[in-house]
């Protein structure tokens, strides 16, 4: 176990933007599923923020544990992460899936890339409370179905996808430009930048390789 | 492990009836985590929510045991649920906090009156997810200060709990008007008019003791 002072500023910025996105990702997922066509699909939505929760819990504890108030780590992030759900509030159930997919999918692999250049425990915390909570799979079903039945639900969620990954981009370069830690360990961490095309060339793969799942080739 | 027929329709209204009140509560704890004033307390309404959809998740599991379709035994008690909510919408943070702290605490006294009627698992069951998740002392302890500050907030608060416990009668006389196995159990359970007298004196003194806690003497 880390001491305060063993660790830099960065991990803090990290486990603070995780645990802000973690308590934006359940609020927002708690509003998508009023939107569920049935009780089975609120439920699900439900489960899917309750265990986003778990996960901020993890990171509150830790944050405390390294003798930072969660609140003071959080709150560079939340103008940012809020600018980012304002901007891509999910106006259907089926919006609400897709965000929750391959909006959460893409941050995900963003933060776990991040996470392989922190030191331990952290880089475990962080690779556990980003680990599936298994409810991809759902989102998957849903959306395949709906495009089924009427095919110009899939280009419109195309469209949509786009814009969640176009927003995403503009925050996130936002919050690197303002955390130099931030940054500087993910130039330190890459190498160089042909470290960051490769990352941004896994990103990408990853991105469209869940577009594909949901029957969104684009 | 009891198989289907062995279950009579009492028990199935009793676990979809909650099951539905678990998933309402998640809701609304959801939505009035919306309205902390700081990062902590709505990491700590979040919290609460979560604790509700495990619970549902439990029901929803025992019902689909027992060959029940979890939406088909909600189905009954979503109006009158909605309704309770809707006619209840916290306007403010102390508001969402006395309608938890108070409306679910009563509402958990009378499930687990009817729970001690049941035959187990299912009375097991029902224990174990109305047992307190341990949330109820952030509650009383932002209502007291809150009360400390200014003294006119309690007045307020008193009335509106007051409301809440109105509602929420209004409500289950709808429900056990509506569902004559559910009352059926209610009564045979009692004994007689007497025994659902002594119920009711129970139910009083455990609401009063929560209303005292919260600094609400009324």
């Amino acid at each position: 176990m880390s001491a305060p002072n063993e660790v830099g500023p960065a991990v803090v910025d990290l486990l603070g933007v995780l645990a802000y996105a973690e308590l934006t990702a359940f609020d927002r997922l708690a509003e998508d599923a009023r939107l569920a066509p049935t009780l089975d699909g609120r439920a699900a939505l439900a489960r899917m923020a309750a265990a986003e929760i778990a996960h901020h819990q993890r990171l509150d504890e830790r944050l405390r544990e390294l003798g930072v108030a969660p609140a003071d780590a959080m709150a560079p992030f939340v103008a940012p992460l809020d600018a980012f759900h304002d901007s891509t509030r999910a106006g259907t159930w089926l919006e609400g899936l897709v965000k929750a997919y391959v909006g959460d999918g893409l941050a995900t692999d963003f933060y776990r890339e991040v996470a392989a250049f922190l030191p331990e425990p952290d880089r475990g915390l962080v690779l556990e409370v980003l680990a599936d909570t298994g409810h991809a799979d759902f989102a998957v079903r849903e959306v395949r179905a709906a495009i089924a039945e009427d095919r110009r639900v899939g280009g419109r969620l195309a469209l949509w996808a786009r814009r969640l990954v176009g927003e995403a981009m503009t925050q996130s370069q936002a919050v690197i430009a303002e955390r130099d830690e931030l940054a500087d360990l993910l130039i330190s961490g890459t190498g160089d930048l042909n470290g960051i095309a490769e990352l941004l060339g896994r990103l990408t793969t990853a991105h469209s390789a869940r577009m594909e799942a949901l029957g969104l080739n684009g």
